[in-house]
């Protein structure tokens, strides 16, 4: 069951600007916030204590008016680097030749598709293109439901999937005033500190009592939806192979899998294009979306064919912008750039030098209980070394001492205690070095402050 | 109350091409709609009885691979023109760069918020910004509940507000087989053969009717949502002051007066920059989408300030896409073009000129009971001359008469008996006479035919 008083501080969002600071700011960026807050309402807010301003991106660098260069170590959308020159070629050239929807035919969002879909074990054929991952999510739950004539969806307890109605009722990470749905369950996530079997057959354990319990309120069991990196729950990449018995229980409860890869695709673990085959699983429906792009306004759902058959037989779909003539040639560049310059392998290799620097640059730092990941998706744990509790506010307080050295990072978890660090994919081991001495002095301050 | 037999027929969209006659086709279309059909599933359609398939566009023109030019009389999403220059430059430019999301500030973002405000009636002053117009509608009733604490939405009989979970509940166009929610009430549109005020009241008359229906079967109003062009009922756009009696009778019912400006909006009705000041209403909440960034995805809702405030406070909105640089650079573009090819008093004088060229076209033809519209938004109405029944079939022989020379039009209403005609804002008096042609021959290649 999802832990109410941490989702209560989670109501405000991790590492989110408080506008009741704002007087605290430098007159220019007060001047900014004040503008923002008139104009955009209070719905939207700022990252950090200070926040950043940029005016230009390249690479894995962030670069603000006065020229200062700001690593990103956060980023996940552009995530073959910002402004990489073959998609920026491909956007340039595509917005000057063409640009219709799908309705028309064009060879660039056939080619595309059979291309993603190559990605794909063969049981997955068909692919459906939307703008955003909450549109995707939103759809495999259209599909899902139209599919099982079920409306129950199990989700983890700090789940996040994405902020349309549908969406949102399935994102307990939302807080207590975003209210679940009627028919949705929520779970714990696996234990990171079990071992694979142990933690999979208690997940998949959790989900069978789920989906009983929801029945007999008379809810059949639609799906069953996780990220397989457990990114709002504070990342749980491992053990891999935890979710082979879970989606035995899914189905056996007659759901749908789906994995939302909205976080770990594209290459992200460094070991596989999907995170779902980091355990070894086939899922039914799979969303998909940030890195798709770099940027470019590009989501999907990819299914087997034989569960899409009645749903596009008996209802009409069409995303006026979902597979615009851009966004597939930009989502064909990034295809082009994971594998002309080997990303995936850069993604482990970085991922662990990443991991062993952190683990250096923390030795001798009692706060700091886990550091955990899977390629250049990283977590570090902060717990109270006496009484073992999450420590929310030293991570907050490492985001921020790393953001005034100009390292972007973030934190996440139902106590947001983890550190989310989630670069580009194209870090090197510069990069690497960089994080790493201003994480070294980021905890050197915060327990100097102590 | 919808006409469900209507309503069947809609199931299977408009101007839908039929899988089942892909052996009419010439061979290369052929393979191209079975590679379609393999990777992108039965729920993508195309449209004509003879699918199009397009290799560039410019202004208001799309090319096939043969170098044919289409006229594009239909597509309001490139609606400053196919590939316009001056949108074109600011994508490349913005995309070399850079993107970033909203949690960042830029000027560019705040920038264009302001411009874009400042387009409405000063009561409403925040905007939000989202990809897609479903994402839009989604978030607007994700307001509206949260606002009244009700759930109730009243739509017209063959509306259409989007495709995720919560927008098609509301959209009974998608036909019988998308169920709408069970707090989703339909009213009949306003009847365009009435004076204002008949009009107005009669319609404003059925929206109490329902939402005491409503509160009778415990539901609360939370909104009505419309778009003032009627759209998929069928084209209504005057008499203009209609929506008058309908917002008071609304606020009457405790719910909220959404705009769908996804049609009309950006100047499409040739007589103001969105379509309720054509009624001389000031809504609670706008939606906005498809013309925006002229096919880039941006999309967003305007909103009362006081609507958003405590919504804002408690619940914590992030579209990663929405409003990132690259969008809001076209979007920004957008209005540029807007204002100084003065798009609006072309569209109301070439929109005139249309409806007349199309009135000459049309006379003597007894099958063509109305011509109506608002600018470049023009409706064709259908009927038998013998019944007076909608005669869908008529309309859609019309349409695949004029692809066949070359004119891009479609269908809509719930009868599919009404021509939609909806070109780029940039067609001029020398596409007018083009389009008359082409219908003309069209009217007479119907009529030899019968």
């Amino acid at each position: 069951m999802p832990d109410q008083a941490s989702m209560a501080s989670t109501a405000y969002m991790v590492n989110g600007f408080d506008p009741g600071t704002i007087d605290d700011l430098e007159p220019e960026m007060r001047q900014h916030v004040a503008r923002r807050l008139q104009v955009l309402g209070p719905a939207y807010k700022l990252f950090y204590r200070h926040p950043v301003r940029f005016v230009r991106a390249e690479g894995v660098y962030l670069y603000d008016a006065a020229g200062n260069a700001y690593l990103d170590a956060y980023n996940n959308v552009p995530s073959v680097g910002h402004c990489h020159p073959h998609v920026v070629e491909a956007i340039t050239r595509q917005a000057a030749t063409l640009n219709v929807h799908t309705r028309y035919g064009t060879d660039l969002l056939l080619e595309y598709a059979e291309r993603l879909t190559a990605t794909f074990p063969a049981e997955i054929s068909n692919v459906m293109f939307t703008c955003t991952g909450s549109e995707a999510v939103d759809l495999a739950l259209r599909v899902a439901r139209f599919a099982t004539r079920a409306s129950g969806v199990i989700v983890t307890s700090n789940a996040y999937h994405g902020v349309t109605t549908a969406a949102a009722e399935i994102s307990p990470s939302l807080g207590p005033e975003a209210p679940l749905g009627s028919q949705v369950r929520t779970v714990a996530p696996p234990d990171p500190r079990q071992d694979r079997e142990q933690a999979g057959q208690a997940f998949a354990a959790r989900i069978s009592h789920a989906a009983t319990d929801m029945k007999r309120h008379g809810t059949g069991l639609a799906a069953f939806i996780a990220d397989s990196l457990f990114s709002t729950d504070g990342i749980i990449p491992e053990p891999a192979g935890f979710l082979r018995p879970v989606i035995d229980a899914v189905h056996a409860a007659g759901g749908i899998f789906i994995a939302d890869e909205v976080q770990p695709g594209f290459a992200r673990t460094g070991e596989s294009m999907w995170g779902f085959q980091r355990h070894g699983i086939i899922p039914d429906l799979v969303v998909m979306g940030k890195p798709m792009g770099n940027g470019m306004p590009i989501a999907g759902m990819a299914a087997r064919a034989e569960l899409l058959a009645e749903f596009g037989q008996k209802i009409r779909y069409f995303n006026t912008f979902g597979g615009n003539s851009i966004s597939v040639a930009a989502a064909s560049a990034v295809l082009d750039v994971i594998e002309d310059e080997k990303l995936a392998e850069n993604s482990r290799a970085i991922g662990t030098a990443l991991r062993d620097a952190i683990a250096e640059a923390a030795a001798g730092c009692p706060g700091i209980r886990d550091i955990r990941g899977a390629g250049l998706y990283v977590g570090v744990e902060f717990a109270d070394p006496q009484t073992g509790e999450p420590d929310g506010k030293a991570a907050l307080n490492i985001v921020n001492e790393l953001r005034e050295r100009r390292v972007l990072i973030s934190a996440t978890g139902a106590h947001g205690n983890i550190l989310k660090i989630r670069p580009p994919l194209p870090f090197s081991y510069r990069h690497v070095d960089q994080f790493a001495d201003a994480l070294r002095g980021s905890l050197a301050s915060l327990a100097t402050r102590k």
